[in-house]
């Protein structure tokens, strides 16, 4: 058997610990599948006294990561430290400059400085994995990478934020506003004391960006990614779209267009009948399309320590399955230096098809104005209803839906205008794209 | 850049032929990708005048897929001929002997030879990768055999027979027979002029069996398999199961138990809100779950000459990454000399819900009988209804349906034999198992 592959793991939160004890507990099965044993010869975090259930026996304890990728004695660096600068990214550019394999779930550090890293790691011939960072144990990361090689995409999209996810599904079976299931949410750890980051896609982005580039080879952009939260979705929409057929779901979506690379995080009707719809709580869903492959949907656990621990462990498998230096998969696909420029295709261009209700004053002509707005901006509609479960009386509030069939954001965006001109809506019109899956 | 990989494809048929056709289009763009050229430098078919779109200049043709396996100036040899014998068994063989990597899609030949051609390829330190053989494109293998390595499996299971699904599909929706529907599957091109291996299950045991032993760790065995078609599934009992929640899906599952590993083909009931009930038409499904993971389920093409195309592709790409001979990834996920032998599991004791449906003559007592019978098998009901649309009169048949709460195959079939043996069933009763997906 082929010498012991060293690990070091930084960052011992509730991911970091999972894995410690995994390799530990399980280290006879894996020296089995791998070839060779793994062992954990550092970890470093913060407290030292913290009882984490991890056998320190052979074990150097590092209080800094940086120090611990510049100096331990050990094969491979694994950041579990979390954030786009910092101790993250200082220790894992150490550990590449000194010629170790990294593991990382970092999707904010990658989203970032991933091309530069890549570059890094293929100037060293290391492999620089992070299975883990985009939806949780969900390998989509590999399956870009490797799997679908040689394949051109056309879209990929997919329900990466669990937060969301869970928040939308308790509104839809229970009824409840959105405040109260971000609230139970958070109750549950499901979300975090400031959860912004979550319900405004940001968390979504990130993940996007780093697929777009395996998918698209070209840059990551995370900063260019059109960006819509779930925090203005009411159960009336969430009920108007059940009428209709649909479901909403924060979708991520990177689309090929002829002006460029779509990149858009935002809320999303999908057809109730679709298997992506039935994609429920914290679960994640990724779907990727091409030309030679057709369509394929993964749906799994995106979050959770174990879940993410089982995706490190596939990547440091990956590696003590390979003679040090031997296997040499492109961090991002491609090699880093061929990555072409990101071209942004403009959102004013995206065509689709669009939920759009408003609520009205019920005065005579208000549906022929709306209907004469969508037709002046050629918007064909699929329906266009009065939503009400009341009989209509003068004057009193009245919800108008639309769904038109596909067409340009730019006309709708033109047409939304026209008719806020027109002085008879109540409140804000709510706009909401619709995917359509083809599984 | 590195040198050149050398291919050579056995087969071309409509997956050998798009292939071809997409390596050598897609050459530039797979050169990038892999850091090194991949050139087909040999072919092998029976028939050398048929025009099927490849460029044949500076590719070598064989008759024989065996000399060419011996013959031909090739880093990898592709086998697409099938069948677990023959040209197959003996070009893949010779293949491996010579030292040289082997891609292939054939299920049939790895169910039936797969540990003794692992134990071959690994003693000459070349790789044997099978992606295509199992759910087309959908890259369950590699997910096993690498994302999830350090994973204890529990259950997996999926739909891996897009003929049966098809045709179980159409019968749900335009309420059609099923010889209805297999003459159109066959008319379509879903289904073979003898179309018993798709819908006797022996298609879905063969993929089956090799998901077991990535999964479980043991030695294949494709003959020990509880096999049970979808010949007998009847318009009323997929009605029937839409009543009670339920779609019916022909699933392959392998699951651990105490006494051994269950493995076993059958229709099944799974609910209809679970994300594998979506799965229509010829698509398939694979559901893994874990203990570290959770559950992941894939959904894709399980079949086509692109999707399973792009399998290969991926397997031959994954060849091209690595400098010759270095990456070492056990065949069937452990070396296959650590293989343990299969325990199988008795069916009898196979544990779960199950439907039961019964035409019985409607005279006084029959329910009371039925409800006995099953009580003294200490089978639970979750529910027992009388199915009929009409009024109940007299000596007229009727449709009686029971669901058991999780009870013993054994007691199941004791129980029924005994309602057999009362004298009042008109007909066979019908036996369908209940799953319950995670997701």
């Amino acid at each position: 058997m082929a010498n012991a592959l060293k690990i070091g793991v930084a960052g011992l939160g509730t991911v970091g610990a999972s894995l410690v004890r995994i390799l530990q507990t399980r280290a006879n099965a894996l020296a089995v599948a791998c070839g060779r044993p793994i062992t954990v010869a550092a970890v470093s975090a913060r407290d030292a006294s913290k009882d984490r259930g991890i056998l320190m026996d052979g074990i150097t304890w590092y209080a800094d990561p940086v120090e611990m990728a510049k100096q331990a004695d050990i094969d491979v660096f694994v950041e579990l430290v979390g954030g786009s600068e910092g101790a993250a990214e200082d220790s894992v550019r150490a550990a590449l400059v000194r010629g170790l394999h990294v593991v990382t779930a970092n999707k904010a550090l990658l989203s970032h400085h991933g091309v530069e890293l890549a570059k890094l790691a293929e100037e060293k011939g290391r492999l620089l994995n992070y299975e883990a960072a985009v939806a949780g144990g969900i390998p989509v990361i590999k399956t870009l990478r490797e799997s679908l090689t040689g394949n051109n995409f056309s879209r990929i999209y997919g329900i990466m934020n669990g937060t969301c996810n869970y928040i939308l599904t308790r509104m839809e079976r229970e009824g409840l506003s959105f405040a109260d299931c971000l609230k139970e949410a958070q109750r549950l750890g499901y979300a975090e004391a400031d959860p912004s980051f979550d319900i405004e896609g940001n968390d979504t982005a990130h993940k996007l960006s780093i697929l777009t580039t395996l998918a698209f080879g070209c840059e990551i952009s995370a900063d260019k990614i059109y960006l819509e939260g779930i925090t203005n979705i009411s159960i009336e929409d969430i009920h108007a779209a059940a009428d209709l057929g649909y479901r909403i779901k924060l979708l991520g979506v990177a689309q090929k267009t002829e002006s460029g690379i779509e990149q858009r995080v935002h809320p999303t009707m999908v057809p109730l009948d679709s298997v992506i719809a039935q994609v429920d709580g914290v679960t994640n869903a990724v779907a990727l399309e091409s030309d030679i492959l057709g369509e394929l949907l993964m749906v799994g656990p995106g979050a959770g320590g174990e879940a993410t621990a089982s995706a490190v462990l596939g990547d440091i498998t990956d590696i003590a399955k390979s003679r040090p230096g031997a296997q040499e998969v492109p961090v991002l696909g491609r090699p880093a230096h061929l990555l072409e420029p990101y071209r942004q295709a403009e959102m004013q261009s995206h065509e689709g098809g669009y939920f759009i209700r408003l609520t009205v004053q019920d005065r005579t002509g208000v549906f022929a104005s709306i209907a004469t707005k969508m037709a002046e901006n050629a918007i064909s509609l699929e329906s266009i209803v009065q939503h009400s479960k009341q009989p209509v009386t003068p004057d009193r509030p009245q919800t108008i839906i639309l769904v038109t069939h596909a067409t340009m954001e730019s006309a709708v965006r033109k047409a939304v205008g026209a008719i806020k001109g027109e002085g008879y809506l109540i409140g804000e019109p709510q706009v909401i794209r619709i995917e359509r899956p083809k599984t």
